[in-house]
């Protein structure tokens, strides 16, 4: 299975695609905005793609003709500006959505946040606020399409070594987890179709992941 | 016919609510954020709502109880910062989609902007293109509704005396318009039900607002 990973140049996608080429099932395209980044993932035998977010839907679904499936995780972050907020978050993310109906990608794992539902909207604190906003029509957008759609919702992410432990269900405690282990849920998404339709947080626990996620 | 103004403090709301109390067959309700605002509404003999537009859909249900009809013309404008944009252009303008079924309100009008479509995204300039956004998503949540609703896209807006003379269709050359024409706009489409389920650019143009409606 040949994997479009968007966002491969973040923290959490450079984790997917070191996995992913590790995986003798799957294989690794990785979707980045600048020639300059591509070494890393040319040096882990992955494939590359360079594309600009904020640009054509049509580049995209380009990039998408000769894979499988779809990670999203790319992300403007909570810190970046609301403007990239608005055009990464949302529209980027949508984009890819549109580009992977287009490319006739049915699979599509999408990294979303923690908890974006209406009520995490109105409790959030007013310069997060925006950020679940954008998050959240993007996951709405994702619902209401065919697609074989996995939406993950991390805890708070850090860069600790994963563990490969983790509480993985529709609601768990909120808490932390690292970005080492939100990998291995993808990778672990994407070898299990059970995965396909649901949502789930995830947050450091006791289960190694391939059992949480079999256990879904 | 009773219609809740949203974003009535506006530079269109407040041309709207004057028009609508000028009007035998219309009565407005103001939605306003802050309790000061609200003098100028009652001197017009307008209904007052105190509703901050970041809250909660129910307080927003609540004010549209008693209407038949709501306005959105509440906007942070393009040059606001972008987490405005999110909250309001795009959140707001939702929670009020959301507030209007809760509420059992069917007939709803969306100020938009002169182009929302994804083509319009890609070509806006980068500082331009998040507003463009949250406007485009917000106006595709509309028309996913159920909701009786029109959606208006103004050219270029200005401050200049309405001519009352436009050119309205789905598609018109870019241009400038008053405010004070496009809250007429907005008022002759709440009398007229041949524009549910429609949506038209507007710029100054030949001919007076009612036959532009009229001959949509």
């Amino acid at each position: 299975m040949k994997v479009l990973v968007i966002g491969a140049n973040g923290q959490i996608g450079k984790h997917v695609v070191s996995l992913i080429q590790k995986n003798d099932k799957l294989e690794a395209k990785a979707m980045i905005r600048k020639e300059e980044q591509a070494d890393f993932f040319k040096d882990l035998g992955a494939d590359v793609a360079i594309v600009d977010l904020e640009g054509e839907i049509e580049e995209i679904a380009k990039a998408a003709e000769d894979v499988d499936a779809i990670v999203f995780t790319a992300g403007s972050g909570p810190k970046t500006g609301k403007d990239k907020t608005l055009m990464i978050d949302l529209d980027g993310a949508v984009k890819t959505i549109e580009a992977a109906k287009q490319a006739n990608v049915k699979r599509y794992i999408m990294i979303s946040s923690y908890d974006t539902t209406r009520e995490a909207i109105q409790s959030a604190p007013e310069s997060f606020a925006p950020y679940v906003v954008a998050k959240h029509y993007a996951d709405e957008w994702l619902r209401d399409t065919d697609l074989d759609y996995t939406i993950i919702h991390p805890g708070a992410l850090t860069n600790d070594p994963g563990k490969n432990q983790v509480a993985l269900a529709e609601k768990v405690e909120r808490g932390e987890v690292p970005r080492e282990d939100i990998a291995r849920v993808i990778v672990e998404s994407l070898l299990h179709d059970s995965t396909i339709g649901k949502e789930f947080q995830v947050v450091t626990g006791n289960t190694p992941v391939e059992e949480a996620i079999q256990s879904l």
